[in-house]
């Protein structure tokens, strides 16, 4: 941390790793907070780490040692591909800084406990980018949750969508639908309801005909079944026609809450056909104040020393999830999340 | 069929078989129909039957052939439980009456399917009383998605929630939750999307703690397979704590249709605490057009001797439907739709 | 009152005058009650009567003293266009029967004021048609604004949009959009916050621009002064492009209420545009349930010898506020309600 | 401007003139801008500007001279209490700095005439605080007329509601309702539907009696005649129970548009008493993405040197029609705008 010279507010010095889609996400919200300047963007394809390096006033380097090895640089914000995440932590946290890494931590169960260990050996502050945890709407409903205005829960319902097309390299990639996109709103889930024991789930490749023959599914749907006896559906899709949507709720003994943005900006339009309105067309839009909220939440953090959340170890308990329901997409079978190790 | 004094429209002439919750709610309809006329309301419990008669105008008894015999009768409407169902549907086709029978059509396969040969050999009209058929908005997404506005289907959605708190002996004859209430959602799911082939349901005795020993649940999920690759999800429960509830979604390759009545009357009210608004609060309140729809729509088609809808035959696979989600909840596998006959 | 042949349900008989627009709408509403029975249908224009009184299974006559002269009659609905209402009332009040009128009572004060003088001396029963008053939205509002929920009120807003196009005839003989249109929203206006002191308004001939060498506007806005202090607004329309909109309003010092129906069916429609949504386009299907209802409470008032709601009083009233409003746009100056006699 | 240190980014630096409501909302604003530095905090109540010149990593000073004297300044924005504007933004002009200016531009015609004319003058670069310009909802609405999707414009609607309690000294230097609030209601009306010729208006003292000695009113509606042929009203209030509320809608020949933002965050609660929903409760959260949007069209105008809106003539013809409302309400009598010199 540095004090900036015109006046005293502390402020926290970071790292960018990864210059991709939610490399740029990240820098434009960072770039916004008051107090946090991004000293440097790691990427091994240096043209992308420059371009974003030079609109955030950062130094760009392809070596992550250039990062870690300098001093003033409080925490690291990794935003690479899922599968780079556990090594990236583990090298982070050894060197002693905070961590915010962009879901999932992991791409199998063994690297993301490898990662939450390094985690916790190292006591460096870390935080998971399950950025909805910071959405106005979200964060309201799991308050209305806790204080009991559902009362004991029952039913728990998550839908994600992806407006697409996506890169059919990106999809290949991704380890499937369910920890590509289902993991945030399973993360929802845990965070909404407590833990998930068992997960079934099937789906298809309707959108993207390509995967089938790898065996993926770009549409997807799962029940769960939650440690508290409550149940409940996820539907996540890389292909939505009519743009970026998710939602969730949880019906209790007492209630629902609902989180649901379905019109942005907000207006309606009539003519002779009837009403019309448009829609979050990217997660960019949607999530807008969420990623500010989050990155608030982790500068805030450093800068107090206070917790930051969701953990590493939630978002592994999040992986594991993910990967059950991939596991019964693919067997076409209930799966323990216990199984998944 | 008679011709009315005062006029010249002809007359459509029902008995009613059933003087219970639903009996009331279709007398009602009936009622309010013009050229329709209760000639006869059929109870076994007779002082139900007295007084329901009474406030149609119709005459009562506990015998059906009471009813059967008259030949004035056009057709038999039958609003009695589930169970009954076949037999009363076997006996009227024999007596070349015409039918409208409350759904399910049979407590089991083997029944409902000698029903269905019965209504198929006496050639006689018959109508099945899934009302959401004639519900405006799920008889408009109906067409919107015959219409190709969606494109191919991807995903089906279906919510039904009753508020009750039911009566215990109700439930545990009701022959499980996904017959009693998840038989409407999964008449919409073939109604929209077509065949099914495979379900896997799980679920809960969440509200009604006294289910679990009999092994049944009063909130349930499942997911389905549809045949043309589309995957959807079903949500039922017995017990609701903010009223009546029912939606049905569904996603294609070109958009998405919603059917959701969220609130009635059509009101906000708001103050220092935020926005307030009342719902629906039971099933007669909700469907209140959609039943005089489905009895008009029953009316007209004997009037005029064209085909009537839902038909037994499509009764008979929601009904395995709901079996095999019934099965899949029990046996925690998934459950071939082709499996339950 | 006859006793029905079949039961012992009181029967009221009622005769219909006027076979146009209203009367159709009322006729078809009156069939379906439970216990009503339209016997006459009075026209000058026969086909229309004896059209629309064979579909109701009654008697058409062009005399309306046949009717009169009928003892079993006992009441008059009145659907005629506005300038024979008044006339209509003394002669039906002085036969001693009961009166439904559809607003407004009269198209001048003076008429208004003969007929609710007949009423009163004849001390029947009688009730204007302002149907929003039975609309479960427009009661519920009325209710809490009752029950003080809003505290003291300070804001009115009404709104109300004719689809149209409507006949240039039956424009230049309604007396102007205010009478036509606005005496509903300022009859609600008068029923939630009390009376109106003074209104101005000013509007224009948009829509049909032949109406503005008459004077007339087609699209009219006013604002309102009530004696308890609040102040309003009331917007009125003969040609709205999207359907037919009616809404209103009400803020207090504790809140506000709004009754809106912006759907119908109740149905989202999403693809690569955005959202959409069908609109009631027509104040049939809008105030279905409001028509039922208020011939409900006629009946039921009728049978039951309570008191009806609103009287002519009411309308006269309303009448006076719309003359006002209309004086107002004539004259381009506020005009005091007691000016209008 | 100055080029910044770390990268190339041009950078446009701002003075920031009062310290107040306003000024810290700008403030906070400015600071979240990508290549925006605010250099100086100018404010006589010099803690005010001490403090949030800390937050903002600048100088503060009670002398506006030593702002207008930094060569680095680029542009003055101008957030102190209306009656001042007019003084300051010639004090600007002629300092040959780019104005930002918080409406009004003046609290008289004459004034704000003189500070048109010193900016025509002088060619500075100028731009007027209406943040509802660059509102998504706002600004879509007005694409979707200046496309021509409503046809001819027929009606406006503006509501503004502010949910007070606000300072008693506040509302009565403010200039009255219709300057204070209603200008925003007013340049929506302007740059939607065009010029108003003549405005009528009343009011009271509802909230704060302690106005209506001072012949001020505290809720007021209005209707506009617009030059087009077009109608409109307008409503605004100091104080409103339930949250901040601001709407404007339009209707044309074809079709309407509304912009309204009912909840905030986007979430439903339902219980046994029905549903409910949080409502954005002050202008900061409805207003978030407008002020960053204005402040980012300042500074992307100022580096590119294009034309900034609105204007102060703009701001001017806002400033007429508001005294024109505020003369009607005094005066009982509507008011063409062009009395208003």
């Amino acid at each position: 941390m540095t004090v900036q010279e015109e006046g005293m507010t502390v402020q926290v010095v970071l790292a960018l790793v990864g210059a991709g889609r939610m490399g740029k996400v990240h820098g434009r919200a960072l770039a916004g907070l008051e107090g946090v300047r991004v000293a440097w963007v790691v990427d091994s394809a240096s043209e992308a780490a420059k371009s974003l390096a030079k609109s955030l006033g950062a130094r760009s380097t392809a070596v992550l040692a250039d990062a870690l090895g300098d001093t003033a640089v409080d925490g690291v914000v990794i935003t690479t591909p899922a599968p780079t995440h556990a090594e990236l932590i583990i090298a982070v946290a050894e060197a002693g800084k905070a961590i915010f890494v962009e879901k999932p931590i992991a791409a199998d169960v063994a690297s993301g406990l490898r990662a939450v260990n390094a985690v916790e050996r190292a006591g460096v502050p870390a935080q998971v980018g399950f950025q909805r945890r910071y959405d106005p709407a979200y964060l309201e409903a799991r308050l209305a949750i806790a204080e009991g205005r559902l009362g004991r829960p029952w039913v728990f319902r998550g839908v994600g969508r992806d407006p697409g097309p996506l890169p059919l390299d990106y999809l290949l990639t991704s380890g499937g639908v369910f920890l590509d996109m289902g993991s945030h709103d399973l993360d929802t889930a845990r965070w909404w309801l407590g833990e998930v024991d068992e997960v079934y789930a099937t789906g298809g490749a309707l959108a993207y005909p390509a995967l089938a023959e790898r065996g993926l599914a770009d549409t997807a749907v799962a029940v769960l079944r939650f440690r508290n006896g409550a149940v409940g559906t996820v539907e996540v899709s890389w292909r939505n026609p009519y743009g970026y949507e998710v939602r969730a709720e949880a019906v209790g003994e007492l209630g629902r809450v609902v989180a649901e943005q379905d019109r942005y900006p907000e207006l309606n339009l009539y003519d002779n056909k009837g009403g019309h309105f448009p829609r979050p067309q990217d997660f960019e839009t949607r999530f807008r104040q969420s990623y500010i909220a989050e990155r608030e939440a982790f500068a805030e953090g450093l800068r107090k020393g206070v917790a930051l959340e969701p953990s590493p170890r939630d978002a592994l308990e999040s992986l594991r999830l993910a990967l059950a329901a991939q596991r019964s997409l693919e067997e076409g079978r209930p799966v323990r999340v216990e199984e998944v190790q």
